[in-house]
């Protein structure tokens, strides 16, 4: 047994799948984003990153940075425990009672990451539930899943945002059943948006529990930040909002709101959350910086709008495969992975512009593509920059214009076995 | 069906069982501690905590501080996405390429938490090989049951450190199958080490993989630091050491270090590594400047370990019933959860002493306990107060002295069902 060669064999097989990834090394800046430093090899060049979950730009602001040092300063680097043994701290309490507020929530409870949100949440209150069947959207997020599998309870998948599929699953399950419909309102990798009243709709008529992940969408939509749910007002139709402290907020961590019943239950209960050091003070308190200055300010969700419209808008009327999207997030195809990954290697050694490749798993085979997700800072001229900058590699490459452009991209990437499919890394 | 009733129900069974928990809400205020704040109902007291996992004080050392504070001003307040989209930070490599050179391994890989490490890391490795056997100690964490669960490969407990149960099953096993043997170096609740290395002998013998959980033990033992395996010149001899960045090291996340393969296999592979937004700058920032601290520095390693020394020496002279241990945790037994809470609630209100019960299901029931942490800032002074407070709270409640302790009491951790042993939250 020579267990050096399984662990090689299992990377040779990236390399041979040209998905063996390399990751960029970055020195944000602040006050010059979307500008940074990228290094290679000791040297270090300039760069503007155009794949940032930052979204808003509110890791740089300042208030977020002064409540973070201003903490840090005051409490310390770390939480020092658990939340059960010496790691709670005020300023997380304070942070759940903002983001209680912030869904029209009861409760809310903090976690390391969004990830460890959902795959503690779901797995718990699947476990809670006698018999409980979970209905999970195709395109769920590696978390989710992960949270689905382990619970140990039945899972029936449903098409993705395919509401006949999704009632007539629940309608064979039967209103005394208890079944748990779990989804994303922004899907992250095509952009899309669930049709969430009318899973509400569903899941009132059949007597279901509703789990929503607004990680994209958190921050960024609704006019205090609350997400899809908070822009349709349906935040009070869903049992269980969950969201990230990592992108549009900032910093780090997850969290989920509910009522207090619920919530209690998952802080109880949940492995992930009990055994595992608290969030630290400081990170708390620059989240709850961000949402409270979100909570009230419009300007850079109208400025990250306009944006990412207008890069849509310019890049479309260039003729390149803009994929079509519902939100801020702009994917162009490629629809190979070495084409893929040379169009960004070329990007960022010609245009010193930095955009990963997205390749298998994180989206299904085919539908490589370059995801680029504008900020309130990517202005007009930064914008025209990138035309440029993909024009010139996509001639270089012979990469395919909008005219070649395989007809319903997006439809395929429903077909894609559900454990593959994991958005978002 | 009635949803909430179920989770009610839950949280019903647990204050039945006296073991709902309260966290407590706790405000650290550099330079004071172990003194802190602890606000209820709108007011707030001092207190002194001893039950604090930042053991060396490390979170409220100046240059950690410092570290996280320049480069939360110099980079922002996050990472801005995954490791792999955007995400990735000069910070955080340099703090891999510390974190291989504090074990003596080829690469190190860091995550969320420790938590996030052990269960991403144990249900990948495992996955990764063919037919593999987990052999798990029986006292093993719950973030460590959490990623053998998650393998779905074959698991053996063994009984907590018997080597000779341990032998047996790598025997039956055979030399051939693929076999990976989990464990901690210590644990966290009774303070005891493993055999480490005897089992990296049998490892050695019966061709098996080593991975050992230096949570509780990283930063405090060994000249640099690196743990029981750094103390007792054993790193070279375990093939994957993991770690934590929030006990010792004062800060938040965790890590893996090992062979340059095993860690690219498991970035590679690893959901609860890919699809989860890095740790940011500063936090990863922090976390070098304590190990470079602690690299060099004895002097916090022997005060607490002189402190923790003391404090043992007093209680067992008062003829409070000290759980025997070998290292720098002090768990004093009380056995029954109700007076455990008491004597917890007394110490805190009468004593302005926080030290958390720890009950069923951290440890067994029957062996509920005071679980005390002295660090370098415990000093003579407070160990006599502490001595003081624990006397008047053992006459006023009742509970027992050394005299009328039960025989072999940590012998009976042994017994208990490993899926309920998650020691640490
Ligand atoms: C839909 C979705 N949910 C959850 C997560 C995980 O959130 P976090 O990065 O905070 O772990 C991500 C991506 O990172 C995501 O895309
Ligand atoms: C033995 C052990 N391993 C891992 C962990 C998890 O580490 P972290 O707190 O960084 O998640 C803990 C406790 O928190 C622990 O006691």
């Amino acid at each position: 047994m020579n267990y050096n060669h399984f662990f090689q064999d299992a990377i040779e097989q990236l390399h041979d799948e040209k998905r063996y990834r390399v990751f960029a090394d970055i020195e944000r800046v602040t006050g010059t984003f979307p500008r940074a430093l990228m290094h290679n090899n000791g040297a270090s060049r300039e760069i503007t990153i155009w794949c940032s979950n930052d979204y808003l730009g509110m890791g740089h602001h300042k208030d977020v940075i002064a409540a973070l040092c201003e903490t840090a300063q005051k409490t310390g680097a770390g939480a020092g425990g658990t939340r059960n043994i010496s790691g709670n701290n005020h300023h997380l309490v304070q942070l759940e009672a903002e983001l209680a507020d912030l869904h029209g929530k009861e409760a809310g409870l903090v976690f390391s990451s969004g990830f460890v949100s959902n795959e503690a949440t779901i797995s718990t209150i699947a476990r809670l539930l006698p018999d409980c069947l979970i209905l999970s959207d195709e395109l769920n997020h590696a978390s989710m899943i992960e949270g689905v599998r382990r619970s140990g309870a039945e899972k029936k998948i449903f098409r993705h945002n395919d509401l006949s599929h999704l009632e007539s699953l629940l309608q064979a399950a039967g209103a005394e059943r208890a079944k748990l419909i779990v989804f994303e309102s922004i899907y992250s990798m095509d952009g899309d948006i669930a049709p969430i009243g009318e899973i509400a709709g569903l899941a009132e008529k059949y007597n279901a529990l509703t789990y929503i992940d607004e990680v994209h969408a958190v921050g960024m939509y609704g006019p205090r930040g609350g997400g899809i749910t908070d822009r349709d007002t349906l935040s009070h139709r869903m049992d269980i909002i969950e969201g990230t402290l990592g992108k549009a907020f900032g910093g780090m961590g997850g969290y989920i709101t509910g009522s207090q019943a619920i919530i209690d239950a998952v802080r109880s209960y949940a492995p992930g959350f009990i055994f595992t050091t608290a969030l630290p003070p400081s990170v708390a308190a620059a989240a709850t910086a961000a949402i409270r200055h979100l909570k009230n300010s419009q300007s850079e969700r109208g400025l990250q709008q306009r944006n990412a419209q207008r890069t849509k808008d310019v890049l479309v009327k260039a003729g390149l495969p803009v994929m079509p999207t519902q939100t801020h997030i702009v994917p162009i195809l490629v629809g190979d992975p070495d084409l893929c990954k040379q169009a960004t290697d070329r990007l960022l050694e010609k245009h010193g512009i930095y955009i990963q490749p997205i390749n298998y798993p994180t989206v299904p085979r085919g539908t490589e593509r370059l995801r680029i997700t504008p900020t309130p800072f990517h202005g007009d001229l930064l914008i025209d920059e990138l035309r440029e900058a993909l024009l010139e590699t996509w001639q270089a490459l012979g990469i395919a214009f909008t005219e070649a452009k395989k007809p319903a991209v997006v439809e395929t990437t429903r077909i894609i076995p559900l454990t593959v499919s994991k958005a978002g890394g």
